[in-house]
């Protein structure tokens, strides 16, 4: 896609604005980390994978504004920056692993000065935006033959060339599957509140020219049950060390409506997103997001005042459900604790 | 609940704009049954029993400005106003229902003077809201004993007051339980693309104060998982004489996921939404409504210009996820084509 998700450029961070899809292409400039930690927790910028490399970006952003005094003193600012951007979301992974992707190479380079640590660092996260659209394109690469010619492929939220460096995970894999000329249909789940899915799915599936349709997300049971589904092909947020997928809400109806309807389930995710430290999913705290999300849209209210809402921006799935997870290293069908860790460790 | 959904009133028939609510309460006049025909394909006027309603008025609404010449004259102008009315919606049955209702009193009164078959045509479609409400009643007396105190009740799109001449089926069951002190609280799901349950359900269970959470759809699966939901009650637009029932779009995907957690999911409609003509779901015409109504919300575009758009406003729910379907003759559990035959015919 031609569109840029997110750049390091100059001595600033430039993201497109994401709320202001598919309206408004505009792009929003940060001068600081703090600018950069507002953005992901206003979403201006989501999805696991971006948010990843956005966190490493903020990090390094962060890192040049700090005195060039002691090492000490720049690790002590530096773990501050790192504190403030690791409180902005607290369910995809990735955010925590970029972060401490950042920490682990001022480590290793404690012994150069901080004028070349500070440009380690920014060079360190383009690094990481360089390396997660590689990934994402091997999770194509990957995930490719197990889409079939003239496939309907169903998918929730946007797990994009915006929910990533770019080229993306979920949509990597439609990708993959168009570039080996593989006649491909998108249903496009619209994924309220936030509607990533009509917003962001159905506008950078259409900017590629890979067909897609685009239905509200309690239609998709309907067009499993006529049989309009072949396969579906969703993202995560973080993957527990059991291949139990946190994504975001609905993933896990679908994951139960595709086990009723035989119909294949894949998660793709770079191995970045897999949490070794929890068992399963019990472990994976999901994000309850402002009501406002749920009662308006667009700023329009749509509920009455005052009504009590849940918004749980996340679920997740069990591992039974899921047929695969792809990743970049490879696909483990039917996944369980003894399959990823030989795979992935 | 203090509003009313329809009133045939003086020489108009007067029903609340529900495309406005919940942020206006504001009413419609219909002053002829084009007007009436207008209102329900637009859905100011929905839900199955409500069109119903609707459909009777409209007609009464009709003749009354139909001149006074022969019976034959009479009838056959009569029959263009009912042709006009089933063309407004194509799945609810409770319109043709009412149609026919009407269309057999005027048989059984033809020896009347047109005068007098005007002033009964109009009596009969106030007897069918007022025996609707009575209907509702008597669903929401039987559906309450399936109702626990204490329980969590999710409930899709408004089978509520608002859906019916008052009270409603879904909502009837369980204003039932609460008004037998029964601890109830509802889950509201959105009901996208048209908002029922956010601007409808939410609006009127709060008006009853009965305890009532918003959340989207694709939320319900997650409060399943979570053991946050004890039963599930919906309304019915058609229900084949085997049982399969159509509903609001995304009712096949609750009761899938309902089977997966064992829970309840039980199906509250009048006698009149039964077809009896059709052996199962497979026969129920679907309509399928402007894609507008995805694409949008208030007005308010949410998706790419010109991407493609499904739109089907009902789904199927066979008969074998169904736990019991509620009637005002009584509860017909695990339907099948001989017990629904045994209990209404």
């Amino acid at each position: 896609m031609s569109v840029k998700t997110i750049v390091y450029k100059g001595d600033n961070v430039v993201l497109i604005d994401q709320t202001k899809l598919p309206l408004k292409e505009e792009y929003a400039v940060c001068e600081d980390y703090k600018a950069v930690g507002r953005a992901i927790k206003n979403m201006l910028i989501r999805g696991a994978p971006a948010i990843g490399v956005a966190a490493a970006m903020g990090v390094a952003l962060g890192a040049q504004s700090i005195a060039e005094e002691s090492f000490e003193k720049f690790e002590c600012e530096l773990n501050k920056v790192c504190a403030h951007l690791a409180g902005t979301r607290p369910t995809a992974v990735n955010l925590f692993w970029a972060i401490n992707r950042m920490k682990k190479v001022l480590e290793a380079n404690k012994d150069k000065s901080i004028k070349q640590i500070k440009k380690i660092l920014k060079d360190e996260s383009k690094r990481v935006l360089k390396e997660d659209i590689e990934i994402c394109k091997q999770i194509g690469a990957n995930g490719a033959d197990l889409i079939d010619d003239g496939d309907n492929v169903l998918t929730h939220c946007n797990a994009g060339a915006l929910a990533t460096g770019g080229y993306g995970t979920a949509l990597g894999v439609i990708r993959g599957a168009h570039g080996q000329k593989k006649k491909i249909h998108v249903y496009a789940d619209e994924t309220r509140p936030f509607l990533q899915g009509a917003r962001l799915t159905a506008w950078e599936l259409m900017k590629d020219k890979i067909p897609v349709t685009l239905i509200t997300d309690n239609m998709a049971g309907y067009f499993m049950q006529q049989g309009k589904i072949d396969k579906i092909v969703v993202g995560a947020d973080r993957i527990a060390s059991n291949g139990d997928a946190a994504n975001k809400i609905g993933t896990y109806s679908l994951a139960v409506l595709a086990k009723e309807h035989k119909i294949p389930f894949y998660v793709a995710a770079p191995v970045s997103t897999f949490d070794f430290d929890i068992k399963n999913g019990d472990g994976i705290p999901i994000e309850e997001r402002h009501e406002k999300e749920v009662s308006h849209v667009f700023g329009k209210r749509v509920a009455p005042i005052d009504v009590m809402i849940c918004n749980p921006a996340f679920d997740v799935t069990p591992n039974k459900y899921i047929t695969a997870i792809i990743t970049e290293k490879g696909v483990i069908e039917n996944p369980n604790r003894k399959k990823i860790l030989e795979l992935l460790k």
